[in-house]
């Protein structure tokens, strides 16, 4: 059986860099990952047409990044019964709580499994997506353990060279 | 040329009693209303051929109730180009701020005209949207300047009881 | 007959680069549009002139701009029975949101169609004055339906330039 | 010469209750009242021609109380060059927060003296309107000084009860 | 292989009333659940033991509820790597705001997927843990889809219930 | 009688930039203003003397201007009888919601006239201060109501000024 | 040498019910406290002269507890170089939001440390006045750590309690 | 007996520029401080290991500074008895309220004293834990007084050099 692939959608390609993140994260996982333009609003179709189609090629989890009136990744969630993670992003003069609030406040029956607004959201959307598919995938679930302790690590280090800095 | 009616849509029967008011004030007025339960998110299919239908068969104006991450006055307006008017409800722990967000931030393109949260909210969907169906139907604009002298008229009867008890 | 026409109002000129997005667009769709520096609070009467003879003139839709405690739309609407939309401007300390309150929580009776705040606000506020108009005007109608295909068409040329960026 | 009366403008006889505290705390001092509903929005001429008529008469400070996106305090101020106390009033799902930045968030030119949301803001708007007629007003400056005295008072007698409450 | 099965945690045996509906969704679909009342304050050894053993038992998903300065989630996510859900609870006087910011602002590395706030969250919390299990479970998967069906199928009947009311 | 002058308090000399909007309005009516800069916690006792003195001196209405925890304006109301004016600074990263609501939320007894927060409530507290002065000051009156007539003349002059950019 | 005690001072007698969680943690703690109402604005001296005395007397740390505009905190802060905590009470629209903002956002210098808004914040306002005072008293200091222990046991006899609800 | 030392925590070295406010503060009044760089999600085992070390090696007071879902704070709370002083970090897109929330929000039993979001809150949080360690040391008591006299001094230096200003 063939491996389970992430597909991440957002509104707009003006998203991309906080997108990158999440793309990032799971390359390094060595997950396979396909990227997407679409919009909720100005192409509802062609949303629907490939959220019904990759469900189908083996996605496992869908990752939706959008601004403002976030309703991506709600459409995504109406669509498939795959996990669906949305990020809420900074983007416009509420600095992303409106995106957030349309993103988590989802009514009952359709999850959206929502990450915090902006970058460090995008990381964990990544990190969260790994981890949905470790569940059921041993060899991702120890590199995703592995990246824990390296994680650890690195604020071990932080804190040497600031011990370091601070005798210095 | 048959009259241009109003199609109402709410994403829960619970929404009743808000929309109610915006039902009320469309029937004073002599405008037809259809009113529809429907989900964006548990049935976006139903959604999309009853907008599409309702445009169809002669819609003029669309008005959308929902709370908590309200999506279904922006999936509609996705759908139409006919004006699509959105009332935010005011249930769940946040009190309609994210039903506020999540219908009036939408991005450039799809608009939606935002009322305000609940019942205040819902009896001005009924008003706009008479105010709009009137641009082009003399009879219903006379009515709508009518229903403006009543309610100033209100106003006063209000101050006058409110005078003769200050001086009772 | 002649068209309908959409009349601008702007509390201060400091708001035209948000306005010109309304503008613009309306431009796009050959709509005739007239604009207007006037204040809800220091140029009452000038304001009421304004849209007393605007509406005399055929004025059909009015889009009001300002921010803080932003009045003007509402305003308007006291004065005119036709739509009102109101952009919140993001100016000042609390990035629009005091604009948004002081728009969209109108009391029952004076609905002001509120879009988002800012840039994709005003952009909506020119696509709603089109819908509103298009009602009962075939041509401007079809012009719209063929912008939301354009629209879509931009997201599906995005997309396809991601594609071949990460694919290169 | 007379003295200078308040004039108290309310938005909705609904905002009595609120109102009647201002009213008090103004009677309490001697000073006249007059007290009215008219709306900025369904009565602007009468509001208008209200506002034009007090300050004629010799009204010295107005007061006006709104929920919402209360526009009345800053209609008033728009109308008068006399001082104008807004009480932001908490009805409707927001709890006043929209009251409150409709009211205190005034553009350069037109200031409303804003106080706090509901109760507490009513029974100041008196205080405050009291203030500002004694200062060119001594013999009401002198009851001015005394209430505040009388308050410190029942402050000392609220730890008296409750250090004979825990005694016991 | 036995099946994984989910766990879930609440700060406070008050939660449970919210708690309680992403039981009832879990038990419906035939999802093993335990329950446990664990503090990440007062009691973060047993969190920890009760989170470790739990993995090591075959739990596939945690889900945890708190309020206030929410951080049950964001612990458990820190002992383990399997996907933990958040539950905002809307306890307190922020109306859980405070408990949504504490649990889906999680920094980088570290995600909870968070929920909406209270009874619609709990719920959510429930499909989603299925949602995430039946990525890998057939079974399920099949009963998660089914589940759908049938929540499109009650609000096409509450919207008959509607009509008919409507006409009658 | 020699004419009341304005007391201008701000916590910090870091605020005049905020605060000369204030003097700068002030000294355009003629009225005789004295700035100082004293913390209602780091120099209690100094604000208390200060403002004993300057009520004692002619002190005809007290402006204060503070950020954060702004406290200094309920302060100084606690010490004068005299109107005490709050501008609300939006320094530190709430931008100014907290100075806004340390300085409007004041209970009942103890008003401050609060204004919008930063730069557009300065010049407000100036204009406010002159108009509560004015009240029992005729020629002041005169100038406050020919400095609206300039402040319309200024609106009309920005308006010509755009149509013939929009002509030219 | 004698025992420090614990001042609680509260603005109104209106918040004895939350002030009363603070008395009963410290009374179990065998901690001696006194309690006053005294207002910062209404009995700005009475305050200063009760925290000059108390701290005199050996009062070791402040507690203040106040809603709306909430000063007395810092009011307090600005009088003594002891310790003191500030209760945020939930009285009134903002559910105590301004009351949190009114304390915490303190300017450097005269610092508060702030607890929750409410009854959980009164609790840990006892909690924290006994941690303080138990840095230098070994006794106190073994009871503190006995009643966390204790609310690790009242913890674990509820999740026993639900495990035994559930397996009945 | 040696004096009691103050640690330092932070989640991310990124905090160090707002930490150093504290430090700065802990430095001048000759208290011992020690620094350290931990997480409690990603180092959870490093943080309890070295409070507790911290602890029992003659800790004082503890100062932890975190952004976003804060609970840095909250964990090394859990972990001691000791005062622990909580500093909401204004990074992400939330401007520090998320942590303010995260940090200052903590269910009874287990307080945090949380000052001001940013660089304020980290020099206050240096200012109380000094008035902490100072309530059993008379030699440290009489140095945070001095400053407090040399902080009303430094605001008197700044009004006499705004007066001379002024006067030039």
């Amino acid at each position: 059986m063939s491996k389970k692939f992430v597909s991440i959608l957002m509104g707009s390609d003006s998203d991309l860099p906080i997108v990158q993140n999440a793309i990032d994260v799971l390359k390094d996982f060595g997950v396979k990952v396909e990227v997407k333009v679409t919009s909720a609003h100005r192409t509802p179709e062609d949303t629907h047409n490939f959220v019904t189609d990759a469900e189908n090629r083996g996605c496992g989890v869908f990752i939706c990044a959008a601004g403002l009136a976030a309703h991506l990744a709600g459409a995504v969630a109406a669509i498939t019964t795959k996990p669906v993670i949305g990020i809420p992003v900074d983007c416009g003069p509420l600095n992303g709580v409106d995106a957030l609030y349309s993103t988590v406040m989802m009514p009952g029956g359709i999850p959206v499994a929502t990450v915090a607004i902006g970058k460090a959201g995008a990381k964990n959307a990544g990190f969260l997506a790994a981890q949905i598919l470790a569940v059921s995938d041993e060899e991702l679930s120890v590199k995703v353990k592995e990246q824990r302790r390296e994680a650890a690590d690195a604020v071990r280090a932080k804190d040497k060279a600031l011990q370091a800095k601070l005798a210095g």
